[in-house]
């Protein structure tokens, strides 16, 4: 017995016999011959068997993703049957040995590359099939190499990895939009961001970056929300001002893209994706100019407005690509009693906050901004904003005893990989997404136990 | 102005002026001279303020916690002066200028390392501020280490790392002990186990893994239990036999442990804690094995008993490490109906199952096993074990469309953490620990609006 030879290193071993394990792809029955395409995670190649009657009885069993352990030697191909453009082109496999790990039922669509062609609520209804499809396969590689690269950049920088918790003893950013947890014989929430803990854990570390889950209860079905998110967070003390955590933000995009751009070129190709293109420096400007700009350029009138809405995202993304070549603008300078009550007041426009978005495309990519780190203001906006004390009590604490200026920023992993793959629907770039309507499968219309 | 100089790297500045930020440690101010010990993340130093009459006024009011922005010189501090047992005990940085970015209020106890002395509520209590004490920074650097080491080691075996989901549909595996989330006009759960996504993923991936969240209604407040939990899951393809699945979860350990010696020795030696003792080649038993060794050494007849109790546990690892020196001990074969109905039953002994838990000093710290990958047997023991396969619909697809003899094993961090360095509660090893009486503060006893 030989030990399990990966697809990918077939090539290695040139006239020898190995032993390879993976799905049928493709059976090809011909009578006195039978061709194959077998799959593994590392790849595809062709296998063939003849003049070995016996061999060929259990070989023309195989079906569509039957699991198979088979035995063979590498062969190159003739030069007039080398198919240059798909992996292993050159080789096949002549069979000498089959051995049936499991067998399969016969799909219920057309999994190929060129033939699959579902509807989203039948591809999410099959989520445990689907994900089988290179095409799906690549956008969660892709999203992998995004949480991963985030990970990697933040710890190049110093940034202590932290667990944010996921129950929350209250709505400290209010909201209707939260998940109530029937926490034994009281109530708890789902946490909609780790804001404040980042920043608790911040006044001990400095430098701290989580990645966790947030939820929103978002009543209603659109592209572009679902109920449970994978958020990508970073928190970081002593900074001068609010254009140190816009740079470091701009840092860790430009390393997750550098990182697509290494080790994404085929599931990029595959899914017909190009990489937005991030400038040495980024356009930034406030909302005011931005806003200016917009009437400038469009003659849409919308300066005092107090955020940009989707149609003036779009519209910026677009004169900023054209004027400067660059995909990716930042806004920063929003109203600052429009936002949470933490955001850092411009000490010389205090109406204006120092809080900062990333745009890329025409949509919100990150949002981040400067924080209150002294106790006295801190206290004071929590009294204007009408908040409980006692709810964020813990938080409070921290900045009791001494908190350097800082700031940080967060992201979505699902969002940021819809939006360089160009998907239509988060759902897509979300590999068991829950909304309103699913967990899983489709939620029944009425249920009698619901509360 | 300078750019901010670490502190751990003051020694590479003698003689010049450089600029630390940091909080105070400790104040001493002895009228014409102040001596102070800053920290950052890095480390610490002592600076003195000397003939300055201005800035002695200025560093007089400086206090512990406060943050502070320092200019100065590095001077190495005459021979008589050097104190070999500090970091950087043989500098001293003279201090020309001073800069307080936050003040301070009193703390409320003593941070001191030697003088911390706090009761685990207290310090629970004071997360916030507790965090700041070296010690419970080593505690939480050692996980991140963890943590860290688990998704290096699997990237290097090729596992593919997935988010496994918070939110589920039904609760699969039964037990009471589960979280009811209103989930809009109907019901929810907080998922116990990402076992069933895990496997899903695997039919796909073939090797996977997840860092997630786990979560369990434990009505009871143990120091071994916590209601949100850490979990480190992986699961693999393309076995041959359970002992796969444990040389796989063996060699996880291993480099965890490596990690640590490499990078946490300061840590462990704060915290006075010893790394377990791993052989090349852990000691195997089955649970009928463990039973009559524990039956020959101690005398305690528990054979033919269903599991292993706490103290057969500790028992047999005694008698391990008295054999053989290994801190470790894995034990395989457990009742097939006592477990969940995805663990695959030796063919050879049907009544006894092929998962495997690994034992260290005197409890389990991870669980795993061969699982069932043939669709036909899967649905025989859905029906056994009396579940409603439509609940795990999704799950139960994957099996029908082929998949190879597979495994995996799942560990959660705090539990490890705490077992490593020796700590007596698990909220020590949890940064903000949820159980039935405390989230972040201790839960009121009645809640007029509870449910």
């Amino acid at each position: 017995m030989y030990m399990r030879t990966l697809i990918r290193d077939l090539k290695e071993n040139i006239e020898k016999e190995v032993v390879i394990k993976g799905w049928v792809d493709v059976a090809r029955n011909q009578g006195k011959v039978a061709f194959f395409d077998f799959r593994d995670r590392t790849g595809k190649v062709q296998g063939v068997v003849f003049g070995k009657p016996e061999l060929l009885e259990v070989a023309s069993r195989l079906k569509q993703e039957w699991v198979v352990s088979v035995t063979g030697t590498v062969h190159v191909r003739p030069e007039k049957m080398v198919n240059a453009k798909v992996q292993n082109g050159d080789i096949e496999l002549e069979i000498t040995a089959l051995t049936i790990l499991a067998e399969a039922e016969a799909l219920p669509f057309d999994m190929s590359l060129e033939g699959y062609n579902l509807d989203l609520t039948t591809e999410l209804d099959h989520r445990a099939l689907t994900l089988r499809h290179p095409r799906l396969q690549a956008i969660f590689k892709v999203q992998s190499v995004i949480i991963d690269s985030f990970r990697e950049f933040m710890k190049s920088q110093e940034f202590f990895e932290f667990q944010a918790p996921s129950i929350t003893p209250a709505t400290a950013e209010g909201g209707a939009e939260v998940f109530q947890v029937n926490y034994f014989d009281k109530k708890a929430y789902l946490t909609q961001s780790p804001q404040l803990y980042k920043q608790i854990v911040m006044t001990a570390f400095e430098r701290v970056f989580s990645v966790n889950k947030v939820f929103r209860a978002e009543p209603s079905a659109t592209t572009r929300h679902i109920t449970e998110i994978v958020s990508l967070d970073a928190e970081m003390g002593f900074i001068d001002t609010w254009r140190d955590v816009r740079d470091m933000s701009q840092e860790t995009v430009r390393f997750i893209l550098k990182k697509l751009d290494e080790t994404c070129a085929q599931e990029l190709t595959l899914l017909n994706a190009t990489l937005p293109i991030m400038l040495e420096d980024t356009p930034t400007m406030s909302l005011t100019e931005a806003q200016e700009l917009i009437f400038t350029k469009t003659g849409r009138d919308v300066r005092g407005e107090k955020d940009l809405n989707p149609e003036d995202e779009r519209a910026l993304c677009d004169i900023i690509k054209t004027d400067t070549g660059s995909d990716f603008v930042y806004v920063f300078g929003y109203p600052t009693r429009q936002k949470p009550f933490y955001v850092f007041p411009n000490p010389e426009k205090p109406e204006f906050n120092e809080g900062v978005d990333l745009l890329c495309r025409g949509i919100e990519w990150l949002s981040g901004g400067r924080r209150i780190n002294d106790y006295a203001q801190l206290l004071d906006h929590v009294e204007k904003w009408k908040m409980d004390p006692s709810a964020i009590e813990m938080f409070l604490e921290a900045f009791r005893y001494g908190v350097p200026p800082e700031g940080g920023f967060a992201f979505g992993a699902e969002r940021m990989t819809m939006q360089i793959l160009g998907l239509k629907n988060i759902r897509e770039a979300t590999m068991f997404p829950r909304d309103m309507n699913r967990i899983d499968m489709l939620l029944a219309k009425n249920e009698d136990d619901a509360n």
